[in-house]
């Protein structure tokens, strides 16, 4: 067997499965960031990701400062996703002997400033070649911090929470589609817009640290849409072993992505369904507790907030429910990072 | 420009210049590790480091579970270039496609076995494609830990102290060798136990934590030795601002190079003064300590321990002295990571 045809979950699973956990690990593989113990206060957040030219970016088609804005955003959301603040990168390079010391100065200057951005600080990191084959990649592990007991989890969701989704979803495949698609013409200003979401991601921190306030009473499971918010959701009902309803009517879409998917005559709900890198954050709240999360939400941001739907029993499994009242099984059709 | 043209350090070195470092970093870019503040009793190591095929190993010369091995293990002795002890890991893969999913297991399971030997836990990851390039490469993020204050840095050699190393250089140089010309004979038994050495590297965890309990008063500067003895020496004396004399007759060669070196018609001294990837740990020892620290290293481990020469006055620079008194001046001709 190869390994495409078991994509990318299946392996990760396969190849961590048994992986021994000793008592001071709070949280091992499977969810955003691992959960380490730091002291009596805090715990120790990290994670990993990487960029990988031709796969996630190409170079013609962002600016090299944009790239290196991307490498680093990806796991400041990662980041969010638990309810931490980010503090230290680590920076690892895989560099084509062919790229200019220029681009390579201005990916850094992306990393630099997304990562002042975040009052982040690049602490250490590698720079190694990729000979011949000439590829770029950008892997990133950033470490971060959250109150011990604070970690928002995407097992903690319970069959009658309310579904909740930070932002638009879609405008990334919405920019994505504009690339893929150079023939076709689109609205300009449109088009400027989900191009920047999709190029430079703007992770959600502030809101992700609020809704760690609400860790031990109100929000019950928390992630970033990184793979679209089928797959993510997907991920949530896993974790948390259940089911969910999502009411098609609800989903946040932009004007923008709207307008890209009118004149490109593609369905803008397919995009906010599957298409992946909008990392907004998708979470779950016991509905006793809705007012008072949404009201501190509001109060610290002006990000819009959209209750999507709603947790399900697991036999359930995930579903989509139109205005006319249709229901019909919600699949998983997200971006697998090793299928072709 | 280009960017082999500078040359990995140099590269590094500019694209970090000037990085922000607010009051609760300890240590940041720079040395083996960063050092972050943990709890009131220890520090917080952090390294990453990758390995790629083609530059740093192939699945033609190494088995899959070497090469998971190896990758786990070189960051292990970024560590113990530190006095700390590995904790936690972080595994970043970067896969062709075209790549098994028997080879990718083998791979794990090396990284799993490297990782339970030192205690180590695997808590986090990510996986992505190198897509049509073929590329394989991983990337490992690892922290530990060490006693506040007991850190060891490149940084703290004086002019007077003496310079150790443990056990012996060049092994993996002559393992090297033997693969880049496999149309010559060697002897089978050497040429195994230099291959085993260049395959997986044996990182001085041990006797790196004893040498930070001399962290306050006796050892001043330690190191391990990826780049060769020159490559890191000249590390150690631009951190410490000083010179250092090499005695050549000092220099620690295992039989096993000797007899290598022999049979390829090569000069020992040349790997054993230049060679990479010996994972070997070069260390300094103000001389009035140098008797509890030798005492107390050669209680705990049965690992050579060898003196091959002094620190000297900056302006000296860097030097290599032969038996018979003759001085020449030492240049560093050591592996880099970007140039051909």
């Amino acid at each position: 067997m190869d390994i495409t045809t078991l994509g990318e979950f299946d392996l990760i699973a396969r190849l961590t499965q048994g992986l021994p956990t000793h008592d001071d690990i709070v949280l091992g593989v499977g969810d955003d960031c691992a959960i380490l113990p730091l002291d009596d206060k805090m715990w120790l957040l990290s994670t990993c990701d990487s960029q990988v030219e031709g796969i996630h970016f190409t170079l013609q088609t962002s600016r090299p400062e944009e790239i290196g804005r991307k490498a680093l955003a990806i796991n400041v959301s990662d980041i969010a996703a638990m309810g931490g603040e980010p503090r230290y990168a680590l920076v690892s390079l895989l560099l084509s002997p062919q790229l200019s010391l220029e681009q390579v100065e201005r990916i850094y200057a992306g990393l630099r400033e997304e990562a002042e951005l975040h009052q982040t600080q690049i602490v250490g990191g590698n720079i190694a070649s990729s000979g011949g084959t000439g590829l770029l990649a950008i892997d990133i592990t950033l470490l971060g911090r959250v109150e011990r007991g604070h970690a928002l989890l995407r097992s903690g969701a319970h069959v009658g929470d309310m579904l909740y989704v930070t932002g638009t979803l879609g405008d990334s495949a919405a920019g994505l589609y504009t690339l893929l698609h150079p023939e076709q013409e689109y609205p300009p200003t449109a088009q400027e817009s989900v191009l920047a979401i999709h190029r430079v991601p703007r992770p959600r921190v502030r809101e992700g640290r609020l809704l760690s306030t609400f860790a031990q009473q109100g929000v019950t499971a928390l992630l970033d849409i990184s793979d679209g918010l089928s797959g993510d959701l997907g991920h949530l009902c896993e974790r948390s072993r259940v089911g969910a309803c999502i009411e098609a009517a609800a989903l946040p879409l932009s004007q923008a992505m709207r307008a890209i998917a009118q004149s490109a005559r593609q369905q803008p709900l397919q995009w906010a369904l599957h298409g992946g890198e909008d990392y907004e954050l998708l979470f779950t709240v016991a509905p006793e507790h809705e007012a008072s999360v949404l009201a501190a939400l509001r109060a610290a941001t002006a990000t819009p907030i959209s209750k999507i739907g709603s947790i399900r029993p697991s036999e359930e499994g995930m579903s989509l429910r139109y205005p006319d009242g249709h229901q019909e099984p919600l699949s998983v059709q997200s971006w697998d990072h090793l299928r072709p």
